[in-house]
């Protein structure tokens, strides 16, 4: 697992590289800004930086950062209870997201999966540029990674349930056990 | 109402004010800017401007775009059929926006109501710097308004049903007959 100083050299990265494309957050969002690293403890290869601006029982909105290259592994938003699973909208702000989703494998894709290939099983490959966008439907597999000059994304959707979410690889915890 | 060229410079308008603060669009977004004059032709008054980015029957995104001192007039979002009604977060990204919900009036507010003043019924006043933000309830009378430096205000919703927004002025129409 990451370091309490990696942590927080990752928080401020983040914070950074927000503030380089004019997103401006409070003193306690910067402090809140979440760092997950699935559990490998490896975030410069997979990873993802958050910020929740708001998470009602109606909508969802986030700001994610990626490191260049950095990759939010294979997982799905599956339904559970009378919530029919979440919806999502990405953002590309800034950089270059390649996101991969069920269909149609793409041949020569941008970006081959991290140390744990064997859990990316959907290859079907969409491109988002700055202002380009995409909606996944719930249950629906994905990951997406960053390119070499890193992202920011912005994700709108019915509420989150981070807890909820099913990853590919079963090693994989979202909510992490132990934070700084 | 406003002349179709009034329309194209305030199209434009909104695109450059958005693109100084690194908010990209694609060309066909670009196109699609909203101006909502509110059947006023007043637009340097009484007026927004909007993307909306995504709209599905799960949540809604949209940015809000205000010229200097301009104000988006008093209204709610009521409940209709099973739809409890919309709730939103306004947060502003960029300038100042003045935003003003039912409760105690406050006392020597920043900003006063336009021409059409009996209509604006509701005094209790909410700053919004750039990173702050607030959430409004549904079939809440609210109305804003942006300071001196214009205002760029991301919107994250639950589903917008823009025609059925109720106005304090009866007058006012929020989805235009006619469009350029």
């Amino acid at each position: 697992m990451l370091s309490e100083a990696e942590w927080e050299a990752a928080r401020e990265r983040t914070v950074e590289t927000l503030a380089e494309h004019d997103f401006v957050l409070t003193d306690e969002e910067a402090a809140d800004v979440e760092i997950a690293d699935f559990g490998f403890g490896r975030l410069e290869e997979v990873g993802l930086e958050l910020l929740t601006y708001v998470n009602t029982d109606r909508y969802c909105a986030k700001e994610l950062v990626m490191f260049p290259g950095q990759v939010c592994p294979e997982h799905r938003h599956p339904p559970f209870d009378d919530y029919p699973g979440k919806q999502e909208t990405l953002r590309c702000r800034a950089g270059t997201v390649s996101l991969y989703v069920e269909g149609e494998a793409t041949s020569d894709p941008a970006i081959e999966p991290p140390f744990n290939a064997e859990y990316y099983t959907v290859g079907h490959e969409v491109v988002l540029e700055p202002g380009e966008q995409y909606t996944i439907d719930p249950d629906t597999k994905h990951w997406f990674a960053a390119g070499q000059e890193g992202a920011i994304v912005s994700e709108f959707s019915s509420p989150s349930y981070d807890e909820k979410d099913v990853f590919t690889d079963p090693e994989i915890r979202r909510v992490p056990e132990e934070t700084y």
